[in-house]
């Protein structure tokens, strides 16, 4: 019997195979850690759409404008007083886009889903424009509605940031209007998807509208 | 000497070592097919966003809603008499992701650009809205506007989709007024950067206005 070359008492071409199997180990580890960094860096979970501060207030989002548009209103109020002035407001409403394809698949909201409302002053004639009005730069307010179930009592909470000097801002107390007005008419999960055009007819196939919403349908036909 | 272990001549710890070289060869090159193919599913590139047909058609983008919103208009008009009518109309503008991100960078739109305005019905008084206009599910036009240099003469082409039978359109031919008027008026190659709010600030500090954006706006000061 021949002697083999050998490597600690181990026959080299076992150790040889051993190290070829460890890196092919090593390798695929690698692969799914590397995998799944291009993944999150590339597709931001739900969390990395809202941050607070250590005392608890919420960072503003930045980039708001390229989460998932869903509406654009102009002059709307609850109020038939309102808005009598020449002003022109325009809110934009956006999401984030995990929320948005977690609504598509649901007809309802996941945790950690976070609206901006953006209001933007809207002027008439301007460049070509002759009729009509169109958004400008000028922002005059910015609010976050967010679900983030372990934080807030009703799971949902509102936020209201100065424009003009960005800093985190400090929940809105429960007691204000808001939350009362969000819970007895919006159309699923506090939220008024009867006035976002790609969501409504989501929510109708999910049959996810709120008991307020179906008496209020009911009530206007 | 001891003889050794051998593969078709080669002794089997070379063989081995020859085997796992090879493996981690391929092994490598898989992994980078795969990074890149993860980056690709997330992260289209910009001529993901415009198909055709093989007889030059474009096919009708389907989910333009998750791209970037430019701005949204309300009755928008070149013409003074326009929308005398009570109905009115929102103008919706979104622009692929990739195109955003280049005239973030740059103050212009590189090739593969597309625009989609969608014009969308708007009404007054329902569920808890009082006075303005909000946007429902009912879309009256969808036109693409798209920057294609190596397919069309002038570099950029106009598409309009028929919403309720959505089939490839046909390009609109060069002679129609809105190739003129976007030439003549547009602030930014050819594109209304002067409505969308949050490029236009872009525009002013990269200096990428059209000459003939330039003259309008002195004329208006």
């Amino acid at each position: 019997m021949p002697k083999m070359i050998s490597w600690k008492g181990t026959p080299i071409w076992i150790a040889s195979l051993l190290a070829t199997a460890t890196m092919v180990i090593l390798l695929s580890v690698h692969q799914t850690q590397s995998g799944e960094a291009i993944i999150r860096s590339l597709k931001p979970s739900a969390s990395d759409y809202v941050r607070y501060t250590t005392d608890g207030k919420m960072i503003m989002p930045i980039d708001y404008r390229e989460w998932v548009f869903l509406t654009s209103g102009v002059n709307m109020s609850y109020n038939e007083q309102a808005n009598e002035s020449s002003e022109t407001v325009f809110d934009n409403v956006f999401v984030n886009p995990s929320a948005y394809a977690s609504f598509k698949k649901t007809g309802t909201w996941p945790d950690k889903t976070v609206f901006v409302l953006e209001i933007r002053e809207g002027v008439g004639k301007g460049s070509i424009n002759k009729t009509g009005k169109f958004q400008t730069p000028r922002i005059s307010a910015l609010e976050v509605h967010v679900k983030d179930e372990a934080r807030f009592p009703g799971k949902w909470a509102f936020f209201n940031f100065d424009v003009d000097k960005p800093q985190p801002a400090t929940v809105i107390p429960r007691t204000v209007q808001c939350y009362a007005c969000h819970e007895q008419h919006a159309a699923v999960d506090t939220t008024f998807v009867q006035f976002y055009p790609t969501l409504l007819p989501i929510a109708r196939e999910y049959k996810s509208f709120s008991k307020a919403y179906l008496n209020e349908e009911k009530a206007q036909h």
